[in-house]
């Protein structure tokens, strides 16, 4: 039985084309509309089996989608959401998938159309890859997907976001939008942000001789940099906080360093190994 | 036909035992003589494949050694490069395995026992794993090993330790200690310290919600503290100039982010993302 009747996903990159992977062959939906401005992308991410249908046009692929989700980068969801909001049924249910969750839910929580309920979520999933060629219907499996809800939001919503994510094989975490924002700063808009400066720091010269260490430590530095301005501009506060509190072990760090304080040095690798362990693989 | 009648490691953690797996894997050695502290590790060892004798007494095991390697933490390498070359037979070389070369190479320099030659040698392989458990017999198949011979250094003695590593699957290259020194503070020293600090930095709390951007990102955190210490201590001056430098783009990008400039936080993602890009995955 199909949970679905009609699913619309906006952006069939590597987000929503895992989606629509995820949907079709755990056979919970009848028809999924990918929907986007590029027809080559469209066009690959339906041979993948990640869509069953496509268009360029939004009005036309949400109206008679009982759920849309907006898998765009971050400033493009609150525009596309809107349009969406206005062309599909009442009763239609539309979420994200956006890394930022602030800004666009609170432009959206002032109320979209009559019926229609807009709930934020957040995958922690996803790779320095992008398009649908890398969209994996595993993409979710035991992966954390957060939503935000605010008091605004019909409980009645905040269940059916839950187990379209969980029918995907996730794990569901709420929070609010300022809270989520404060937590993704420090576990990834952050450590990209160390990623990419560590990269771009590092001689060209020496780019022949890096191992596993430089390769794992800078490999979201690979991310779509447009992608990645945009999350890091719409949580600009939260990661310079974290950053703040970055540079401040840093320059402990280099006075350790440069003191040759043996004690402080084991100190702050013995601090990060703790965390590291505590998490696994 | 071998290569080696006898082949003597010092150490045999992931290193060690990995080029033991790979001598004895390949039939390139009559025997593999494992020397280390620990009865146990030395048993898990052997029972592993990895060597194919073992003692504790550093002075029997290399006794009929053509080619000793110490594969031990950087502080411990030139107290058991003497202790060898002291008791191994004329004309074997010596080398290590250390991520620092610049102070162990100087204090073996001055020359040891008549006959007996030492090159220091650097594997660009490893992982955040330690124990002979963790040991490959391709673990230095297409690496690259930096060897670092002086001006002293006979031509022959790095023929044949540039022949050792080849046979072990490696691309070699040479260059000086202090060179080698200042490239691996970029490549693999500073980037360790990022990673630990910014894992130690992650509030505990939010330690659930990290995905596959902060596990990459940190995982050499989960390195063994005290080996680490010591190649920070030992290449400290170079260390901290790479941090120095990283510390300055870590100001730019909290200034762009404190000022919303847009071109200048695309620019800085932009320049990892090239040299991230260069590498390849």
């Amino acid at each position: 039985m199909k949970r679905w009747d009609t699913v619309a996903i906006v952006g069939v990159g590597l987000i929503g084309g895992s989606v629509g992977r995820a949907l079709l062959a755990r056979g919970l939906a009848g028809r999924v509309i990918g929907i986007g401005r590029r027809a080559s992308t469209l066009r690959k991410a339906r041979q993948l089996g990640a869509v069953s249908e496509t268009t360029t046009r939004l009005a036309q692929g949400v109206a008679e989608a009982q759920l849309v989700i907006v898998c765009t980068p971050v400033d493009s969801v609150v525009p596309l959401v809107r349009e969406a909001a206005a062309a599909c049924p009442p009763g239609c249910l539309l979420t994200d998938a956006g890394s930022t969750k602030a800004r666009i839910v609170a432009e959206l929580d002032a109320g979209l159309d009559q019926g229609v309920a807009f709930v934020g979520s957040h995958p922690l999933a996803g790779s320095d890859r992008s398009g649908p060629e890398w969209a994996r219907d595993d993409l979710f499996q035991d992966r954390v997907v957060v939503i935000t809800p605010t008091a605004r939001t019909r409980v009645r919503d905040v269940a059916r976001i839950r187990a379209f994510w969980r029918a995907l094989g996730a794990g569901v975490v709420a929070m609010s939008p300022r809270r989520h924002d404060e937590t993704v700063a420090a576990t990834s808009h952050a450590p990209h942000v160390l990623a990419a400066l560590l990269a771009g720091a590092t001689p060209r010269r020496y780019l022949p001789l890096v191992a596993s260490g430089w390769l794992d430590t800078t490999r979201v530095a690979g991310g779509d940099v447009e992608t990645w301005t945009q999350i890091l501009q719409q949580n600009r506060a939260a990661v310079l906080k974290s950053l703040d509190k970055f540079a401040k072990v840093l320059d402990a760090m280099r006075r350790a360093l440069a003191e040759d304080d043996r004690p402080a040095i084991a100190g702050l690798l013995e601090a990060g190994k703790r965390n590291r362990d505590a998490v696994g693989n």
